[in-house]
């Protein structure tokens, strides 16, 4: 038989929680998804590491195979599904997959984030489609509202809760009164937080999905190395009590926002006003607020990682995808970064800082801390004494906006300061 | 010359509010817009009523026409943009754009409610494109996001605050302790409100609304006359207070849920409770919650009207159509009805209820009402008088989920009892 058959045919690359979600997705909304992309589909091929491993998705045990690469030129598979994770052999199955003419949806964040520019342009080059909605924010439609539906907005700003397993610890940590380490015990016992959290709590995963939504949304190449990031783990429990008390939330934050033609990208924990849209983001919730020059403060807002939130965005991709190979129209929502935007470092950027020190409880402290801020033209909002043990005084600041850079000059002098024992915490407080 | 240019030709009918607020958004995002379509975009015709009356955008005098027939037939327009409002003479047109082979965009809500289904049908038919963002809730993304980025999911409910005077109204007669007629009067001063509300406050604008979005989501053809409304003339500041100490906030709901092979579909004033994400969506913004069978819930939301969002959604349905032409793959997106669902009347629709009689202050008279109810198997979660004036006392009474029918049934009868004055408010409780 030499002609193409009429199904559309699917490859998949990897068949852990995303692959099950998305083909559990994707068999049992069969008649409807085949009526919405006016073809029928069929899975022809699987690779995995472990092909005889039993999986819980009702798939023929013939399909899998340890080969990728069998999979990227199989003829009759005209879209190929990576959910593998990680840059490599993702990256090289991929480009693979291009060469070969294939469409290609991933649900990978890191590698979109760290390699997504080569690949996409490849992509481009050839008139093939590249899909990516299940790489941020789970089930949450983020990516195609950025390319279409906000397409005539000049967007100015993306603050978004992107991490699901940090914002379940500040979350507990809040409701619970308790510390980063217990929480975080909990939320790996729940599933919620992996055996080496490294990756969610310093902040890098939250990173990656900066770094993919900042691209779209201000049509530019943004690299990892672009982006700053830091997580959560200097957070204390007295940290989220005293922000509650000062009428603030702490969420881990990914923020992208336009200064004049240069970026801001950064990932840190700050704190946001308690009546704040994204303050009420609970749990393993993600949300992503976008401000666009006409459609103003737009939300969404929905579960932000697991097998089936993911496979919905992934089995999503493959019915558009889908679509495109029917009306042989792929690639028409190519990738078009036409912005070289700088970046703006750090020290340029103006926050206020939530600063948390313990000191000795003896007059005259305060005052040669104030003095050194003053000297930086750090104006101070609020000084509060929280408690005093042992002599040990511990002193929360909050400031007026000033440039990271003089906050930070400042902040040296005052660990040198004889009369400071630590600093217990800096956080940066957003509007 | 015989060529089509190689610019994308727009004609628009109407150049009201949101015909300005999309031509303030194409024109000052020109630059990023064409690089997005990859081909410049030039505005042709205008039909207005009155082409010489000033207008805020900076468009060339001589291509307002009254002749809005011209516009659709004009060779060098390719989309046409319908922002006229109402059925006729927009219907008119389109049908006429669509038969001179022109791609359209609108955002008419009771065009589409009303006429949508013969207009998308000859779109449908001809292979051009019909978009619609705009016709619900502003600039929030919804119909793209429901068409596309939920596309595998099978959609269990669409639960929608879409309509902004609404809940202006209702945000403030909580906020303000005020009733309906001075918040109404004081939104109509602020330009929340028209000069004749009714549309807004009687419920039909959402449930022009509410028929898009369950078309869409339900692929199926949602009639205006499938879908059950009432306004919020009947709530007072009692029961706004009222539901906030039961824990509640009093909402206007647009529901479209599935009930097995049927659909529930209403608008009503509803009781959510204060920690439901639809609770917090206040003053004129708007949200639309999703649930779907992998994403789970998810909720978009933003400012629900306005020209320059709805612009925004204009705009960028003009962008989209755009890729379409230059991609020759217009009505790749088609609509495709293909379930034929039956509405469940509303007497079968299983709610709980909260209810607010006047009754004469004497004893026997709550325990003559609930036998009433008891009667018809609707069972009571709980009771309070709230006050007495004069002999004449306030109760409200929530009950358990019971069906409508039941319930009204036993509410002829205990509005009959000599004992009761008058039933002041009844609402439905919305989990």
């Amino acid at each position: 038989m030499t002609t193409p058959p009429p199904e559309i045919g699917l490859g998949f690359l990897g068949m852990g929680i995303v692959g099950c979600g998305t083909v559990e997705t994707l068999l049992a909304n069969r008649a409807e998804i085949e009526a919405r992309i006016g073809r029928p589909f069929v899975i022809r091929r699987v690779a995995v590491a472990h092909p005889s491993k039993p999986r819980p998705v009702d798939l023929d045990p013939g399909i899998y195979t340890a080969d990728g690469a069998a999979v990227v030129r199989d003829p009759h598979v005209d879209i190929v599904v990576e959910v593998i994770g990680g840059v490599e052999p993702a990256r090289t199955y991929i480009a693979s997959a291009l060469e070969h003419g294939k469409q290609v949806v991933s649900a990978n964040k890191e590698l979109i984030a760290k390699a997504g520019a080569e690949l996409l342009q490849m992509a481009a080059a050839r008139k093939l489609d590249f899909a990516f909605e299940g790489s941020v924010a789970g089930g949450i439609p983020i990516i195609l509202p950025l390319k279409v539906s906000l397409a005539a907005n000049s967007i100015e700003r993306v603050t978004g809760i992107v991490n699901g397993t940090t914002n379940y610890i500040l979350t507990r940590m809040l409701s619970e009164s308790a510390a980063f380490e217990d929480v975080l015990a909990q939320a790996q016992r729940l599933g919620y937080a992996e055996a080496d959290p490294s990756n969610d709590v310093d902040g890098a995963d939250a990173a990656y999905k900066l770094a993919i939504l900042a691209s779209i949304a201000f049509s530019t190449r943004v690299r990892m190395e672009d982006v700053y990031y830091e997580g959560i783990r200097s957070v204390t429990a007295d940290d989220v009590t005293h922000a509650r008390e000062l009428g603030y939330v702490i969420k881990l934050l990914a923020i992208a926002k336009r200064s004049g033609e240069r970026l801001e990208l950064r990932v840190h924990p700050g704190l946001i006003p308690a009546d704040h849209p994204l303050a009420s983001v609970n749990e393993v919730f993600n949300a992503v607020m976008v401000k666009g020059s006409s459609v103003g403060e737009v939300m969404f807002y929905g579960q932000g990682a697991g097998g089936l939130p993911t496979g919905s965005a992934v089995a999503s991709d493959i019915i558009d995808v889908a679509r495109n190979l029917c009306c042989e129209a792929t690639g028409r929502l190519h990738d078009s970064p036409f912005h070289d935007r700088a970046i703006v470092p750090m020290a340029e950027i103006r926050s206020q800082f939530y600063m948390r020190l313990l000191t000795l409880d003896r007059p005259g402290v305060i005052a040669s801390i104030a003095t050194i801020l003053g000297d930086h033209e750090v104006s101070i909002a609020s000084v509060m004494q929280k408690a005093s043990h042992g002599g040990v005084a511990e002193i929360v600041w909050v400031t007026h906006p000033a440039p990271e850079g003089r906050f930070r000059a400042a902040l040296k002098l005052i660990s040198d300061l004889p009369t400071v024992h630590e600093i217990g915490s800096v956080l940066r407080v957003e509007p």
